[in-house]
């Protein structure tokens, strides 16, 4: 295990649990100590050594060798790469189960096929307490070395209410770690529709924490959001308190910095693969917007000050009374946001799985998604396995009747919720952002007519006439001197 | 001029008409024939004169030699100055007013350092006829270069109602090309709001046409959307008639093409900068995600059949009766998003420019901007123009008193008209992003609190106190063990 910080450190006890003999290595010996000392609580020391070296960790090793990394993203894998190359034999196996970006990780993989050494990129989802207790994992690499490692990523992993492991051979290449990626702008996504709702509910319609923790409860209990780890935790995070008796929560304050610091690139990189592939994801985008300006509050205090204050959240009409309805239409909406930020994020990898022909396998995805992970919907992805499992399944889930129906279904509530939320002030970024999704993906009367005949006006743009357009991406064979008349 | 298409073509007639010489050179013959048969007709042949090798250009060339080029952005430029190579001499200037990426620009302005040949990154504005009649120019590079280039640019150049010509020394490096690219993303949001606006007077209001013609006229008569050239051109667009009596608009169909297939990068480069540099712009990305799902027309009609029918716009209750305040508010929101799209593009350069110390001069770019381009908006470009001629303006326009003020005033405007949008199935993704841009930008109490609370819950990512937080976009210090208690 090379990287013993809460992620790499937890998996090595994982490992260790599960009878393999783990070899530690971190350029902090501190690091490398609190992992044994934990080891030694859980019972599991004689399965754990450390190594400050590469020579001597590579000498701990049996044949072929495995590694696993739990690195930061970017140039420390290059490093460490580089430091193992001359104790690397042909049939080595390196993991990767950091939070790497995809192009690093097939540069990586590039480099080492002279050698004859594998390079699986693996996105590994949970948290650092799924870490501990079995992570979803997605691997990506060749065919050979992911035979060779499944064995044990099964053993370890997640597992399904079938009892079914939550790792499958995802594709080839940097595949593995492209697929979290995009799981981490899925859940951008279903994180904003999710705090959105939770705000509603404490500022439209003046719920308490604990009440919103039950209403979190019941939407977790059954129906559309059945079993989704968002919502579970989040009735755990309504009701929990500190020692002084207040709710956490209410002294947490509202920036999340990730993006800006770089300690996490999922999310902006899945946003310029979004724009990269021509994939409209605005459920995603919209929501990665808000963080960023979340995490600029000393900014966002300026500029209450320059306008002389916020548009205070207002309380809404149910608020006073039954509010039975209303939040059943929020429990809707928030499931709608959450299945098209799953329709736009798979949008993606399927764009870049031509782009790459990674023979990305869906069912295997979905199998990985089951449990585990940040992203666990169970009725979503019961519902998703079944579609991917067909033969020649449509990659754009907006094509399948199924999903459709899901969509239409639901979007009367999330209109509702929007409605309300913009009369009352409520911020709905990600809930409204969907719902425009819906309206004009599925439109076959765009504004962009219009938009269309001012580009050929000022920039000779050419366009198709309504009567003949196959409807293809081309450019149109007409142009009109609109100038001139 | 080398690139003879309908903008360089008309560039080159545009330095004839102002007695200049011009040397045209274009891998298609039948394209300098063209230029040349206009000029015929338009009394200039004198002044141009065609070239098929770049040596016989060369030589017919004074000193320094001027080059213009208008080529497709991308590794055509690398090409042609791989061919002009043996021909440059010291103080040569290359003025490049293609589209091109500022990347690119920058790779070769360094390339051209040792031989002393400058390369100037020149956006260009304004579409084709303003190549013809005076564009709008965006000059970046190296001062001494520009210092030469003025002249004969500033001859040429689009004239605001002062008279003074839109054209100035933007900043160094590529930031010529760089701001040209935010002003084309600028113009997305621009475009966007106004074709939504079209689409809800035309479908929702009821309005044929001619009467919204009438009213794009009212808009671009007086006030805060006078003099400006989209709402100015989309009267023309919605009068225009072709030979058979029909509205040209009404035949157009409402695909928008070119990010999809590639002919223009700057769009899609405008999204790309912005999360790449952390800078939330929803106005502008909504509106690119827009074009594209626009663009896949046949997609659109598939989608449509798996829902059983599109969600269609509905006639409006003002439809029937005096639509005259909900116009105004519609005129509001328009605007409101008009100046979000500038907030959102000037905040992109700076971010840029701190990166790349371009020392950009923002009142140049406001001049620029004036007149000539496709985001000219009168009202708009004199309250920036004023703010940026202040010392030590504040780039982040949301801090600025005098634009806080008119966003707050335009907000209830903006709210009614998303609000109705909502309510009767208008497409109104830019507006309703920029309502949500505006309350997340200026709230100190946002949905992210819970979601910082799930990020620590998973990811133990770390939080700040309310109490304790000086709002900077820093980990936080706190961290809760929310799943063990």
């Amino acid at each position: 295990m090379i990287g013993c910080g809460s992620m790499g450190g937890n998996m090595a006890l994982l490992f260790a649990e599960h009878g393999i003999t783990v070899s530690l290595n971190d350029p902090s010996e501190e690091t490398m100590d609190q992992v044994l000392a934990t080891a030694k609580k859980d019972g599991l020391q004689d399965q754990l050594q450390k190594h400050s070296s590469y020579k001597s960790l590579c000498k701990s090793l049996g044949s072929p060798k495995v590694f696993v990394f739990s690195l930061p993203h970017g140039t420390v894998g290059d490093s460490v790469v580089d430091g193992l190359h001359t104790y690397l034999s042909k049939g080595d196996i390196i993991i990767d189960a950091s939070n790497e970006n995809w192009q690093n990780t097939q540069r990586r993989q590039g480099k080492l096929v002279p050698q004859g050494v594998y390079y699986i990129g693996m996105g590994v989802s949970g948290g650092y307490q799924a870490a501990r207790r079995g992570p979803s994992m997605c691997p990506g690499g060749e065919e050979r070395a992911l035979d060779i490692a499944m064995p044990l990523l099964r053993k370890v992993a997640a597992k399904d209410s079938q009892g079914n492991p939550c790792v499958a051979k995802a594709g080839t290449g940097g595949s593995g770690h492209y697929i979290k990626m995009i799981h981490n702008g899925i859940e951008h996504g279903m994180m904003s529709a999710l705090a959105e709702a939770w705000q509603i509910m404490n500022l439209g319609l003046l719920m308490n924490y604990d009440d919103i923790a039950a209403e979190f409860d019941r939407w977790n209990g059954d129906g559309e959001l059945r079993s989704t780890f968002l919502v579970g935790i989040g009735a755990d995070i309504c009701r929990q308190k500190d020692d002084q008796g207040r709710h956490v929560l209410s002294i947490v304050e509202d920036k999340v910095v990730q993006d800006v610091d770089g300690t996490e690139g999922t999310g902006i990189w899945s946003q310029l693969e979004a724009v990269r592939l021509h994939v409209p994801a605005p459920s995603l985008t919209t929501a990665h917007f808000v963080r960023l300006a979340s995490a600029f509050r000393a900014d966002r205090k300026r500029v209450k000050e320059a306008f002389g204050g916020q548009f205070p959240v207002q309380e809404w009409g149910e608020a006073k009374g039954d509010k039975g309805l209303v939040l059943e239409s929020l429990r809707k909406a928030v499931y709608a946001t959450f299945l098209a930020s799953f329709v736009e994020g798979i949008n993606i990898i399927d764009q870049a799985d031509q782009e790459n022909r990674w023979n990305v396998d869906y069912s295997a995805v979905i199998q990985i998604w089951r449990n585990g992970c940040i992203i666990k919907a169970d009725y979503i992805t019961e519902m998703l396995g079944k579609i991917f499992s067909e033969p020649h399944a449509d990659l754009d889930l907006l094509h399948n009747k199924r999903v459709a129906q899901e969509l239409k279904k639901t979007f009367p509530a999330l209109q509702e919720v929007v409605l309300k939320g913009v009369e009352h002030n409520a911020i709905v970024p990600s809930l409204s952002a969907t719902l425009e999704f819906l309206k004009y993906s599925t439109n076959t009367i765009l504004p962009t007519q219009f938009y269309e005949a001012q580009m050929d006006y000022f920039g000779k743009h050419m366009f198709d006439l309504k009567s003949e357009s196959a409807g293809k991406p081309e450019t149109g064979k007409h142009h009109f001197e609109w100038k001139l008349a």
